[in-house]
């Protein structure tokens, strides 16, 4: 009797938000490998999403660097900031995560109205990128706790945003917007016009509808009933502006409204592709495209006996493009099975099932409370994925049983 | 490609202290095995082990009855205890739980001191049970909060502990008996001499020496270091007391100080043996035994794919004689894989492997407190269930892959 149990093992988690970054997951989730299966061959595959994270993880992926920036936070305190130049890239390539310009994170709990929130610092990041000789700038949407159209972000390259007397209305949260009627962007950075900008989102984000960024999104960021309802008609007269500024630019072929990509971060998509003529493309074509660094996962999954991913939590929202979505889909291109280990298994995990992932991996050992696994995350991720291996490892001992 | 997932699955259980009972538990697990493995043909077999729950489980497990009785309780005041009629026996079997009665759950926090805890509502359980036609007594120990050698229950079937002028020391705590001189087996109730009586219990704990009762449990019934050692001197002059009236009955072959089992439940061991004749036996031995109606265990896992056990806790004290462990044991006999459920999994769980747990799975999907997981243990189980075994499935699948 032959028990095969996997030999080729890709790990390619996301990372866990406020406890590791992706590297430190898959690492952790090596080091569980090799104590249950000594002798497995390990494909380490960090995945970023361009969300919280993603700027320090492929930097220190690609061999690049992290620069430090204190910019002008989400409620115009100054945060302290950073974006990365990346290494081993054809171009000098920035890679501009918004989230640690205009970040949830950086909105304080009692401040999180995004009727006033702004993207100013995210502009204030792309002149830093410039600054270092950026050819092309790669902007990470995700984990953002704005909604204010992207209009910050443009003010601060330069641009004018203004109300139908013609006044600036400076650095405009949401709600300011339903005063705009026209946008100048006569006076944006010049270099921008020299650079390859690209925008790694979520493309089921868009602007304006029912299913407008306002009201997807609006009420996570801390925005009431009302205010959501005030974000949404302000954010529609933006499309407007924007259209307008489009149509003058000569920018065509892009739904404002309801193009891919427009609503993400808030806006910020539609915005910059508005105004610095930035392309809207899927995060994880983007983030795992070898151009950025990134390991030739795919490659690695057609070769592999197991497929393991992680994410912080696993709920209902992990099917609608989260990474370990992504990396189940890719592993079904190949047949592949899918472990997904999770720091917490939430409401409507078991619907991961229906887009290839084959089995869930809780990590948590004893009632604890979330600092303590925060605290503690790497070695609860080692020790989980030693336990669901011996599982595996079980399964195939049954298998092969007479 | 044919892919074998288990078929035949045992599931024996330990109950999960203060929230579910063994049936409970072997309940939920066998929900989660029905939804993983829709046409698995399930085997349940819970399995008490003469603590906490035990009556309650088998009086329901035999078809039988709980009776309810309020005794005196191990510091003194009355609490309310049960014991159960057994049913489907051949003779009227009574199991007296010693922890009903005594056990660490019913010593208030703030009054655990095993030097004055006692068994006296043992032995107010046990003529209780003589009342209801009791034939036979299985005296069930583990979970005990007392100390005090089984001189308290003694007292309340009718003997009378002497000092050395003769006189009676009433209900004796553990550190009274440092005075005893003699045991006055005459006024035991004379309904005992026609009785069957069985202690169920882990034979590793003797009553004296180095690894003495004292010693090894005084600690977390709550002695101090100082209290231990006053114990363990009071347990040696018990152990001569005992010895003497062992003599005078005419009970040959017990070692009272180190004999297997002289130990149990703070010593009550060896008190039951010498005054009521009782055979000290272990506790799987008597509770797994299909006359006390437990299920054929044996038979069953000879036939399984997958033998699955539990306990509130795997740690490093489930390899010395907890249910799990014996459910290993009895599997390995066969050659079958074991998995094992916790509540928690604590310090030490890895050294299961070493006594034929292959794998352990834990039931916290997400940080939570104890209460909480308390609360909805049944639902977590059988989740864990679920997932654990969708682990064994793709076990399975890689091991059938060409």
């Amino acid at each position: 009797m032959t028990v095969r149990v996997p030999h080729r093992v890709v790990i390619a988690p996301s990372g866990f938000k406020e406890s590791l970054d992706a590297e430190q997951v898959a690492d952790a989730i090596a080091a569980g490998v090799r104590r249950a299966l000594p002798g497995a061959v390990v494909f380490t595959a960090p995945v970023v999403d361009g969300g919280e994270g993603s700027a320090r993880t492929l930097a220190s992926a690609t061999g690049g660097r992290v620069v430090e920036r204190r910019v002008t936070g989400p409620v115009g305190d100054p945060v302290e900031s950073h974006f990365a130049m990346l290494g081993r890239t054809p171009v000098a390539t920035a890679l501009v995560e918004m989230a640690a310009a205009a970040g949830l994170r950086h909105v304080p709990v009692d401040r999180r109205d995004p009727t006033r929130t702004t993207t100013y610092g995210v502009g204030e990041l792309i002149l830093a990128a410039l600054d270092e000789g950026a050819r092309r700038i790669v902007v990470g949407c995700g984990d953002s706790g704005t909604s204010d159209g992207g209009a910050g972000a443009l003010v601060a390259l330069g641009a004018r945003v203004l109300d139908r007397d013609g006044r600036p209305i400076d650095t405009p949260g949401g709600a300011a917007l339903a005063d705009a009627a026209s946008l100048d962007l006569s006076g944006l950075d010049p270099r921008l016009a020299e650079v390859e900008m690209v925008v790694g989102c979520n493309l089921t984000n868009v602007l304006c509808g029912p299913r407008g960024v306002a009201r997807v999104f609006g009420p996570q960021k801390g925005a009431t009933e009302q205010q959501v309802e005030q974000l949404s008609d302000a954010l529609d007269t933006w499309a407007g502006v924007l259209e307008a500024a489009a149509s003058e630019r000569g920018v065509g072929g892009l739904d404002v409204r309801h193009g891919a990509g427009t609503g993400a971060s808030g806006g910020l998509g539609a915005a910059l592709a508005v105004g610095c003529g930035a392309e809207l493309r899927s995060r994880f074509e983007v983030f795992l495209h070898d151009d950025l660094g990134a390991p030739e996962i795919d490659a690695a999954i057609a070769q592999a006996d197991l497929v393991i991913t992680a994410e912080g939590a696993v709920d209902y929202q992990t099917p609608r493009g989260k990474v370990p979505a992504e990396v189940a889909r890719r592993a079904k291109l190949h047949g592949k099975p899918v472990m997904a280990l999770a720091g917490s298994i939430g409401t409507g995990a078991a619907d991961v099932h229906d887009i290839g992932i084959d089995a869930v991996v809780g990590i948590i050992p004893i009632p604890m409370e979330l600092a303590q696994a925060v605290e503690q995350a790497s070695d609860l991720v080692a020790q989980a994925t030693e336990r669901a291996l011996r599982l595996v490892v079980l399964g195939a001992v049954i298998s092969s049983a007479a």
